[in-house]
């Protein structure tokens, strides 16, 4: 009997690094992995790690039971499902799409009722967790979806993520949760910026100041995981500015929409533009602090 | 020999729920605790709990190696040392004033340069952890001045808290620090309150919402200690709205001052001060969800 007839098939469209983390953790669980991305390069690094490389979202979901797609946002998700070249042109009924980007919830509701009504199941499946649990298979999932969705899509999870949470039985609850953690995260980057910026204007020890705080009542994770940057001065992109001016900006268009006034997510959202504005748009999203130096002369510890 | 011929003699001004635990956490230690305050009642449960009530900060004062303030604000802190009957009439030399205060630094300062001038020292050692950690001897202390002023005041120091900052060597340092934390921390409710309410307005189930975010990337100390008040639509104070109306109007004054931008803290502070405008200033800080329900159409959970 070959190995080979047991091995589930599973797509993995957007090989960025996310994704790739991702493939990567599924090769590693003894799927058959088919990827592609519209960078070569990506692709080849995918091909490196042992992966099936193809040429389009339509070529990696023919066959596959699962379809992972991990791409920046919601239009990017409905070309890859319903695009030229689409998903949706190959995947077998009963097969599952699952959906990675951060995006409107309404938009995910859209996507999985188009998707379903051709026979096929839809994950909505938000990720957090960064390239290095990506990689590990160790990220956190938001996933909604029926049932069926989620016992079709269950072992490819298991091996992409530490934890799963499962909040809904319809596409756009998974959405909604990551956006509510989004304008947290957002916010707090914002304030952390604000914080250890102000506390360099009045010439307090940043470093004493991140101990302190990091023990007290005004920490946040983001605090906790940002501010370090802003000390080094290293503003290489674990996160870019331009994630948050895409996020802020979904949860500032969702809220306008339902008639619900979002004071410190939209202060925050000036921020992150203010920065992008200034040319920091693919820095680390603590160049945010930069901005608060710049607008008050301030002088932050520079890097190496 | 008498035992109380060694007891050093410590005084505390202010018995409100933080004065109060600090003045039993001193008696605990062995020390000879007098103390005084407004309120009658305050004295009362200070005199059951075994200190000596008196009557002024004068009294208080009188022959206390150690004066330790716990007043509301910077105005009560000034007379409690230079107003009428205040402690500054009877300090000995040499004695120390802790002055535990949240206030702006510059302020911090100048009552620290006036009282030293007459030969006491000053202890410039905000405060932070409630009322529980008040009454266990546990407090975090945020601590500058002179190494003589740590001297005298560390016996005090040791009985009344767990984490014991050492910040700098005058007064205003410790302030400037604490004030750094009262930014992010009344960022953070605020934030907490926009995000929790906004997922109550998209019908998501609060208390997974709760579950999720303290596991993820959004999280924050204070999103994690308040919003369970709002799951069990429990507004009984902890630290009131105005305490942040306060707070945050300090940070707002000395950044204004410094010619330094704080839009997070500044929208903050503006829900802060629409929920003690609609009447819910003496309510718990988490009340400020109450008024993006309001404003939203959004029922949150009742209480009992």
């Amino acid at each position: 009997m070959s190995t080979n007839l047991s091995k589930s098939k599973v797509a993995v469209i957007g090989l960025g690094s996310m994704g790739l983390g991702m493939a990567t953790s599924l090769l590693r669980a003894g799927f058959d992995v088919a990827g592609c991305d519209v960078s070569a390069e990506a692709v080849e690094h995918f091909g490196c790690a042992g992966g099936r490389a193809v040429r389009s979202p339509a070529e990696a979901a023919r066959d596959a039971e699962v379809v992972v797609s991990v791409v920046v946002n919601a239009a990017q998700t409905e070309a890859v499902l319903f695009g030229e070249n689409g998903a949706a042109e190959t995947m077998a009924p009963g097969s599952v799409f699952v959906s990675a980007a951060t995006m409107d919830p309404e938009i995910a509701r859209r996507l999985g009722k188009g998707l379903e009504a051709t026979g096929r199941l839809y994950l909505d499946a938000p990720i957090s967790g960064g390239a290095v649990k990506a990689a590990a298979g160790q990220l956190t999932i938001l996933a909604s979806g029926s049932s069926a969705a989620f016992a079709k899509a269950r072992p490819a999870l298991d091996a992409m993520a530490g934890t799963l949470y499962e909040l809904g039985d319809s596409a756009g609850i998974g959405a909604a949760f990551k956006m509510i953690n989004q304008l947290l995260a957002g916010v707090h980057i914002a304030a952390a910026s604000e914080a250890i910026t102000f506390a360099a204007r009045q010439g307090l020890d940043l470093r004493k100041v991140y101990e302190v705080i990091t023990a007290s009542a005004g920490n946040s994770w983001m605090f906790e995981n940002r501010v370090p940057h802003v000390l080094d001065g290293d503003y290489t992109p674990r996160s870019a500015v331009e994630i948050f001016v895409k996020d802020l900006g979904i949860v500032q268009d969702m809220a306008r929409g339902a008639r619900y006034p979002v004071p410190l997510a939209a202060a925050a959202l000036q921020m992150f533009l203010a920065a992008a504005g200034s040319g920091f748009g693919r820095q680390d999203d603590s160049a945010v602090a930069r901005i608060y130096a710049q607008l008050a002369g301030v002088e932050l510890p520079s890097g190496k």
